[in-house]
C-alpha cells in the first residue's frame, strides 16, 4: 500500500506504536454500544484505568475523542462565565488551555514560564492570591512542545490553600510516568490513548474527583458542550447505561487490551522502560553532538526535545528519516519550529531496538 | 473471547456491520497525523465523501467524533446567543437538536410532529414567518427513533425563502439513501461512520456550504467549542495542514476503505440493496404478524421501526436473539420504549442473508 517502509517507527510527539495484540483488538468486528460484552469491557477499562491514574474515582472513563477533547471537557464542565482560572503556561499546550478556558468565559490569569523551563510555583501562588476567588488552577504535567516535566505537588498545595480545583494535563505522562492523582491531589486529569498508553488515537482517558463533579453538578447553567457533558457521560459509563452517543467499540476494545498490556508489564517496569529508552537516546544523541533542549533535571523520559545542530536542515532530515527508514520524529511548534526535534520514547515505541535504529539512521542521515 | 456468537449480526439502530476489508484497514498499524500517507488518505476521503453527499463543498470532512459530535458542531459553529433556530421535531434526535441548540444560546422555535409522522412543511413555514429573522432551519432526514423518512425539498424551499441556513441530520441516511446536498440546497449536513457508510463508529462525515462557512466566519464571538471549531478543522483538512488534534488514523484509514467499497458498489446499487433488504424484512415480519410503525409511504429503508406484537416481552426477545444467535436489534426510545423494535438494514448488515437469519431466529423465538 505504501512506498514508505511500513509499519512506521513512530518516534514523534505521538501517536506512538501500539503492541500487535492491541492493533489486533482494534481490528475486530464492531460491537453495539449497548452490547453486554462491550459493557464488560467498559467496566474493565474503568477499573484498570483507576490503577494507572492512582485513584478510585468512580468517574474514570475513556472519553470519545483525543486528548484535546479531554482538555476541553474539563474547561467546559468546570468553568462558568466569569470564573477565575489560573493557568500555568510553559509551552504550546498551556497556551491551548488559555485559549479554551477563554472560550468558555473564564477570567484567565496566566502565569508564564519561558518555554523549556518549568513553572515557578511561587508565581502560581502569587497569581492565585492576587486573583481572589479562584475556581481552578491548571497546568501541563508533561509539556509535549518542550519536553519539560512539571513537578505537580507544589501547585497542588497552592490549589488546596486557595480551595481551588486542580486540573492536570497528563497527555504525555500517563502510562510512562507516575501520575498519582490522589496522592498529589488532582481533581481532574486527562490523557490520550496514543502516547504512553500504547493504543491508537481517538480516546482520552479521564478521571474526575467527587469534588470536581460536585462543582460541575452545582453549575448555574448547563454545560454548553453537550457531547462532552460529564453528567451525561457518567449516565452511560455508570449505573443506568443511558444511551448518549455510539461509543467507538473498536477503539475501546483496543484500549482495554492496551490496559491489560500495561498491567502485565507493571507500571514501575513500564516507567523504567520509558526512562531507559530515553536515557539511551539522549546519550546516543550526545555522541552525534545533539543536546537536550530542557535541563537534565526537568527533561521528560517520554518526549525528548533536543536542539537541532547548527547548519542542519530540519525538514530535510525528518523527511529522509521517514522516506528511507519509515521513522517519524517531530519538529518544533511555534517559536521552536526549526530549532528543536521532538523525539518520542513512548508506549511500544520506547524500546532499545527502536532507539538503536533511530540513532543509526540519524547518524547516517547527518553524515 | 465471547460466550456469545461472534461476530455479531448488527441489526440494531447502529452500529451496523462493516466489510472485512474495512475492519482489516482499521486494524493496521497507526500513522502519524502529519504523515504524507495519511494526508493522501484524507484527500481521498474528502473527494469520495463529496460524491456521496452530492456536493463539491471544499469543507467536506470526517470529523473526529460520532454523529452526535457532527450535530453539535453545526449548532456550535452556526449559532450565537440569541440567534433563532427553527427546529423540526418528529423523534428523539430532533429533541436532541433542540437541547443542543439551546445550550449554545439559540432562541429555539420548535415545530413538532407526532412521533411516526413526518414534519409538515407548512408548520415549519408558519414558524419561520412568525419567528422573524431566522438563522437556520434544521431537521432530521432519517429519524432513527421512529424509522421515518423526512422529505427535505419543501423545507429547503422554506429556508431559501427566509434566507435561513438549512441544516440536515443524515446520520441514518447517508450511504443508504440519496442525500443530494446541493440538489436539495442543504447548507450543513452530518452523518455517522457506523451506519449506512459501513465503517466502525467514531467518525462523523460532515459537509458545509460556503454560505454556512461564511456565516461561521462572520460570528461576533469565537466558537465556544474549540474541538469542533470548523475554522480550525479546515486548517488541518485543507491547505496548510496545521496541527489541531491527533486524528485517529486507524478509523480514518478504515473509513477510506469504506468509501472505496461504496464507490465500487455504486451509490444507486447501494440504495437498491438497502431497499431490497428492508422490503424483504418487512414482508417477512408481516408473516409473523409484525407491522411497521410508520406508514409505508414514509418508512425508512435503512431503519425499520416495527410494532412489538401484544403480549410479547420486548427485552426477553432481544436478549434471546443476542445470546442464542448473536443478533442485535434495538428497542424503542423514550415514549416508544417497549412499543417498537428498531431493526437496521444498513451498510454490510443490509443483506438477504442477514435478513433471512433474523427472520428465522425471530420466528423461532416468538413461537
Amino acid at each position: 500500500m505504501s512506498a514508505l517502509p511500513f509499519p512506521r517507527i513512530l518516534m514523534g510527539p505521538g501517536p506512538c506504536m501500539a503492541p500487535a495484540r492491541v492493533i489486533d483488538a482494534v481490528g475486530r468486528a464492531p460491537l453495539g454500544h449497548l452490547d453486554p460484552e462491550l459493557f464488560e469491557a467498559l467496566d474493565e477499562i474503568q477499573e484498570r484505568l483507576r490503577g494507572v491514574f492512582g485513584t478510585p474515582n468512580p468517574f474514570t472513563i475513556a472519553l470519545t475523542g483525543t486528548g484535546m477533547a479531554g482538555m476541553e471537557s474539563c474547561f467546559a464542565n468546570l468553568i462558568e462565565p466569569g470564573d477565575t482560572a489560573v493557568i500555568g503556561v510553559h509551552g504550546f499546550f498551556g497556551e491551548r488551555m488559555v485559549e479554551i478556558a477563554g472560550r468558555y468565559g473564564a477570567n484567565v490569569v496566566r502565569v508564564d514560564s519561558e518555554w523549556g523551563i518549568p513553572l515557578d510555583p511561587a508565581g502560581i501562588g502569587d497569581a492565585a492570591a492576587y486573583a481572589g476567588k479562584v475556581k481552578l488552577i491548571a497546568c501541563v504535567n508533561a509539556e509535549t512542545s518542550v519536553g519539560v516535566r512539571q513537578p505537580l505537588e507544589p501547585i497542588a498545595e497552592i490549589a488546596r490553600t486557595h480551595d481551588a480545583l486542580f486540573l492536570v494535563d497528563a497527555v504525555t505522562s500517563l502510562g510512562g510516568l507516575p501520575v498519582d492523582v490522589d496522592g498529589i491531589g488532582i481533581d481532574a486529569c486527562y490523557s490520550a490513548s496514543q502516547k504512553c498508553m500504547g493504543c491508537p488515537s481517538g480516546l482520552s482517558p479521564l478521571t474526575v474527583s467527587e469534588r470536581a463533579l460536585e462543582a460541575a453538578r452545582n453549575r448555574r447553567s448547563k454545560v454548553s458542550n453537550w457531547y462532552l457533558d460529564w453528567g451525561l457521560l457518567a449516565n452511560y459509563w455508570g449505573g443506568d447505561r443511558a444511551y448518549h452517543h455510539t461509543v467507538p467499540s473498536n477503539l475501546l476494545i483496543g484500549f482495554r487490551e492496551a490496559l491489560r498490556v500495561i498491567d502485565e508489564e507493571g507500571l514501575q517496569n513500564r516507567f523504567a522502560r520509558h526512562k531507559s529508552a530515553s536515557d539511551l537516546l539522549i546519550s546516543g544523541l550526545a555522541e552525534l553532538g545533539i543536546r537536550p533542549f530542557p535541563s537534565d533535571e526537568h527533561r521528560l523520559p517520554t518526549l525528548n526535545a533536543v536542539r537541532i545542530p547548527d547548519g542542519v536542515d530540519d525538514a530535510a532530515v525528518r523527511k529522509q528519516l521517514l522516506l528511507e527508514y519509515g521513522i517519524e520524529i517531530g519538529g518544533g511548534l511555534g517559536p521552536l519550529k526549526g530549532k528543536i526535534w521532538r523525539i518520542g520514547t513512548m508506549g511500544e515505541s520506547a524500546t532499545t531496538r527502536n532507539v538503536t535504529l533511530l540513532l543509526g539512521a540519524l547518524r547516517s542521515v547527518l553524515q
